[in-house]
């Protein structure tokens, strides 16, 4: 469920990115494309085209719906195109900050889309302005495109690998010359990243629900390490990155993909709703009715009331007109910031022994209050079950998590969190029964946040997280 | 499903109304009682307020959150106000017929928010124009406010019996002066209007939604025919009309309430899914998979399966960041208008025989598109089960219905329109059917979209829907 | 000059009409016209069209550039078309105010545009009330269409005449119906209303600026009391009213019309030019250089300068970027509100013995401070000259003027408010030089605002502006 | 006078640079600064303020009172800031191109704002590129902050020396890093840099209007060649670069500069009111009347009339009200374009034979309307007296000038041009006489764009205005 102050997305998210190249409608597909990845980043968005010999540029503020129109669209000659969409953060959000990032440099123009999390930036940027260089966003990205100006090589591609070479982290990076277009994940995989065709045109995505959209067909994923070229030539195919242990981001299952998105291979719905299920032989509980905390914890629940036979209801119901901005009246409303978004339906659950499915707990304040609010309508006992292990240590790979020190589960054992939420029972999925739904696969994903178990370090990993490491030894 | 046209909402809403008496953030609960309404009028907000001497009006075309912020909050003073939102119409929407509707006249000043749709608003304002009344909108709703201001009693509430007896059609109304509030339905009572206590203020709201999101208490309808006025004597009833047969609008639990509301004293979710229960035991089929057409087909949707013994899935997923506008591409891509909204989660439906369920089917061309997305997606058989009766009649009460002519059931059969949609096989929930539901009070609801038996006949009907009156004999 | 909190105009303008008839492209000239005449008010501007059948409307709050634009333009279908600009308030200005007011009544679309202020509106619109009317807007000019439809001829135009004559004050009004245009001034024609022609279609204007734009000619004005129709038939023209002594607003040149308009048959900068060389003639002075308080006292400055062979220069420099709004610093600046307006130059005054012309004193605190700013640019001697007598009393019939206590001139000698001013002399123009300005026309005039001699008086007068008949006696 | 297409501005205008140093209320100063100064551009606006540690931007498309709030002002903390306005450029206007350009660097913060123009940008951007920089924006400010970045010293000012011999053209900027202000004019002195002092702040204009408005005092300019520098430690004085002979714009007199400002030490009212005297003295005429085309001639007409003894009058009145955009009508209108902006007072033209006096001519076209508008209201003959020497070249320093092709006195005679235009007779001010006016000033102007001499040749110049030296040889 929502935190208060965030009733849109649990996650500050983590950025989509997307690509087409040679189609005639590219920028207009790429806006498509970037519509339906808006889960993924509301903050700002941006198109790069390229007609062969020059950018054109468009990027704004906002949702994809407000910052393009027709006339923005016509502006973007040309039949490749990149485009992003950035999260949204509290606070100060900046335009200099909105990407695809576009330069002029010595081999010409050159675009970049980043979805990821460097965790050596801070020392390249260092190391990059020592050497002369200028920064104008405080974007990570922005050493990506030093290292490629500043590459010794006079062929494009050998300059991202000269400077990929030279960054660790989380990268799913689409690139954009004039002729060129380079898709490229990270060694370990971190981030999701798509291929289609759309007729003669190769296109890429975040998730596959882009595809479905404007009608083209998922191919495959590019790998990791993988980094795939298009150009006249065609499309080719190169791995000049050491072989790393793949880590792809369980959480995208847990919570950031769409439901009908295909992510590293599966089907999103189908994973999440085994997650319930699984969660439902572990957890078992006497009840009469399984409900959801709209939207995430929906395919979750439905797995859970299906392998525990207890009947399915829609007991919460969602606003679906709640904004960004919401003015509280000055007298105390008794759960207002979750009744904003969420309303029970008492009739249902009045005298029942009510499961309450969520995908994940993250400060608890929110979950505390949909506990009361259900409570408040008569349930008679309230057994939250979580589709996840508890998420105890912040991500470093993309994802904006609170701090250690905000996530209950960092310092809180499950029943003192269940004292805090107040509800009958509480559960979690376990670590190792959610991997093995992934069967072979199971060992190709990142669990950091569950585990603290980080795949890559980074210097002032605890400078950043301070609290972090205190309870880490 | 919603039309390709209005991929928000099915039909143009009716409008809501809303009104605090004696409560010191009178205008900010209007507010939030607005918000939890929306759903009922995007179009345009407004609230008036009343400090016992004088009015604050503040109107505006939008959205609630997007009309009123904090300053035009503070600057709505006094202890009541009424508040509406307005449905969207298609082209040209005014300001000059947003609502509140405000006015000074002999008595002072007058503020009126109507649900409904009066039958003989065109004779009526014809007749005042005659004797001198000019008119700036175009809503019927302002026949109510000359009507007041000219009638012959001293007394305000008399006047507003006076007025309202010469009206005739469907109207739930919500009226305020410097000092009283009137909340009136008409004698047929089509469209709902709940009284709820918070603290010692009265709330009035189109459905109890309104009611949960601001703390207070569902405590009975307006019943038709009765007008309730409250002044600093406190709160009274009167039933000033000729008694009429109730005929509240059935479609209210079909498709606009929403679900966690009690509307006729009836909980919408429990009885949409009781259709679906209903619809699951006339129009039984041999299946794998039920999915609903989100979001109004979700309830009848769990029922239909909880009676059929059929795994229910959500075999669509709703993108939730679709605008009002969209730029299409000119490259034709297939389903796009319903694709810009649902897109199916392959995995689950492929090689199925899936039951899709929905509440209602107007024009039929988005419900087709749907089939042949879902078809698209590798089902085996296509099941349509709609929970509720063929349309066949416009609305004159209030619902901005298509003409007959457009909807596909009021000229062809049930096969017809099954060979057009490309299903496997279609039912319908029989009417009788559905108003078994309501037990006892199965005669209290108007059925006329199902039908054309209109409750009350106006003048000229068959000429603002030439097509009705060919096929009724 | 302006005082500091109006930075734009000194008084409150006192709106624009402008009408088309009979021309392809009316709502363009309009468009062009109320451009024009953009000086005479900056609230609001509205266009309704007619194109024979009915009406089309587009108000809205701003600057005539601000609210049209080409689609907007387009809309306004029709080779007639009636407009307005309305004044600036301060404070609430609302939409409902704006002009053209447009209604619906018994002989079918009607819409009007009002220059001037009724002195009996609030007894009259009493009486409208009484008779069962409802009002919806603040402004004077809502009664007149009340009237008009309650008018008991099948006439149209003998409708206007009946209403037109249970009202009182000043107007200059445009109104269209379907197919006919009516232009009238009162029979004291206070405010302006001139007639032109552009091929074979007829115009009207406040002020022949307007025509200019659009390359049409002047003809005549509209006579005090005239009422001039034009409809299919052609022009026709009446004087239906009582005969009156004419009392046109002499302020219009004093102040309000753009210098290059001709009004009241007179070209406005010859007349202001000739006031100054009165000025000089009447109340010399020795001085080195005489300035202009720009723009409103540049002719009659150049005039002074004329006459009295001493030499004129550019001394205050006009910011042209000044906006509606200004962020004051904290810390006080000298003569900040004056300066964000005008800078002196230094080189040119210093040391100099300098005549400031303006056209008028209002309240007199920005006139100080220009003289306190002059004199910190090293004047040796400052001489203000006033182009109009002192302005003691306020208007009823169409600007809103400052109540009389706020009129230094209405409790002040010349020398007490010179030594308010801080000045070495202060000279006014005397009221009978003025008027001998116009040779036979000189009793046309009504110079209310410098003799308070009233022509039209009104019940209430004493009530709106109590401090004013205390005085008068 | 104007060019049809540029209505409000005859030049693409050259920028406008502010800055304070000690002051809690920097921000503010800097946003009243800029507002005085927008008359040097009109495209963005933008404020850089530092609090001794960080850097606080803010930078919008616009005019300054459009973009800066009181909230924008309050985010931008800190005694220190550099403000810049741009000129406006038509069709792309990319707010990448706004200033102050603020970067983090190897010392940390650094941001600058620029009036002037480089001439060997492109070359120096072309070896940064090949040293591995990237480029944002595709304004040659970007190379000068690459230059610093990649500086050797470890001392900033040293670095801004080292980077600004590398080098050449036109600059006055403004650099501010966390703790330093820097203030420099380039060896040649082309655009104008003043310094002035506000109680113990100290405050940098490219204009001392910008003074007049806050209340500071002007102290001296920053001469040729002389890099000043604030700090905690003071202000300290340099000139590190070759002595090279001052060539200050001398169009600043003509047409940029406001006429309150002093400008290179002399005000500019009186010099351009002198151009004024002078051409009375050498192009004497018969005539009635002295108008101007206002506002940039009224200056020099007035010292033509007192020269001439040939009496001044308004005979075009300017509509205070154009703005940006305008919706022309299909239907052709005379003179349009230039009735949109001025309207002549044909009482006063009529019969007259008239002096029209202008500052410059660039394509003819205006002018040539304006003749004929002048033509129009009657006069008997119009001799067109330019208060400069014809404009033969375009500049490299900053202005944005039409190529030599579109500059009418590039190819045409006088006595061509006067044909072109109309006019009974035409004459310039001579370029020795102009000179002559600044005395033992004389030789330390540029006067290229009168005679093609220039100061400073770059590479290219005859690429990018490649109609230039055809004609020169």
């Amino acid at each position: 469920m929502a935190d208060e102050q965030d009733l849109e997305r649990k996650f500050k998210d983590q950025c989509a990115v997307f690509g087409v190249y040679g189609h005639p409608e590219a920028a207009h597909l790429t806006y498509l494309g970037l519509y339906a990845l808006q889960h993924r980043g509301q903050e700002s968005s941006g198109i790069v085209t390229s007609d062969g010999s020059s950018h054109c540029i468009e990027i704004g503020m906002g949702l994809v719906q407000d910052i393009f129109n027709q006339d923005k669209l016509a502006l973007l000659r040309g039949d490749m195109a990149i485009g992003h969409n950035r999260y949204s953060t509290t606070g100060e959000s900046h335009l200099k900050n909105a990407q695809p990032l576009a330069v002029d440099y010595s081999l010409g123009s050159l675009a970049i889309a980043h979805n990821g999390n460097l965790v050596n930036a801070v020392q390249v940027r260092s190391m990059l302005e020592a050497s002369g260089s200028i920064f104008r966003s405080t974007m990570d990205t922005e050493v990506i495109i030093h290292l490629i100006a500043k590459a010794e090589s006079n062929n494009f591609v050998s300059r991202v690998v000269e400077a990929l070479l030279q960054i660790q982290g989380a990268y799913s990076l689409m690139l954009l010359t004039e002729q060129e277009m380079v898709a490229v994940r990270d060694p370990h995989g971190f981030r999701p990243l798509a291929i289609g065709r759309l007729d003669n045109a190769y296109v890429f995505a975040s998730e596959t629900c882009a595809f479905d959209l404007i009608g083209a067909k998922y191919v495959r994923d590019v790998e990791p390490g993988e980094m795939v070229v298009v150009s006249p030539d065609g499309l080719k195919s190169f791995f000049p990155f050491p072989k790393k242990t793949a880590a792809q981001c369980v959480f995208e299952f847990v919570y950031f993909a769409r439901p009908d998105s295909t992510v590293f291979g599966e089907s999103v719905y189908s994973i999440r709703k085994q997650m319930g299920m699984a969660l439902a032989k572990e957890q078992p509980v006497e009840a009469d009715l399984v409900i959801a905390v709209p939207d995430s914890g929906v395919p979750a629940s439905l797995g859970y009331a299906e392998e525990s036979k207890i009947k399915y209801d829609i007991g919460l119901i969602r606003n679906h007109y709640v904004g960004r901005t919401f003015i509280e009246p000055s007298q105390q409303i008794r759960h207002f910031g979750v009744k904003i978004k969420l309303n029970p339906v008492r009739q249902l659950i009045e005298g029942k022994r009510v499961v309450v499915v969520d995908d994940s707990i993250v400060r608890g304040t929110t979950c505390r209050k949909i506990i009361e609010m259900i409570r408040g309508a008569g349930a008679k006992e309230v057994h939250m079950r979580i589709s996840s292990p508890p998420t105890t240590s912040p991500c470093f790979y993309g994802i904006d998590t609170p701090t250690r020190g905000e996530l209950i589960a960092s310092s809180k054992s499950v029943e003192e969190i269940r004292k805090y939420l107040g509800c009958e029972t509480l559960a979690y999925l376990n670590r190792e029964r959610m991997l093995a739904i992934f069967g072979a696969n199971k060992e190709k994903f990142c669990t950091a946040c569950f585990n603290g178990q980080y795949p890559v370090t980074m210097p002032g990993m605890d400078i950043l997280q301070p609290d972090l490491f205190e309870s880490v030894s």
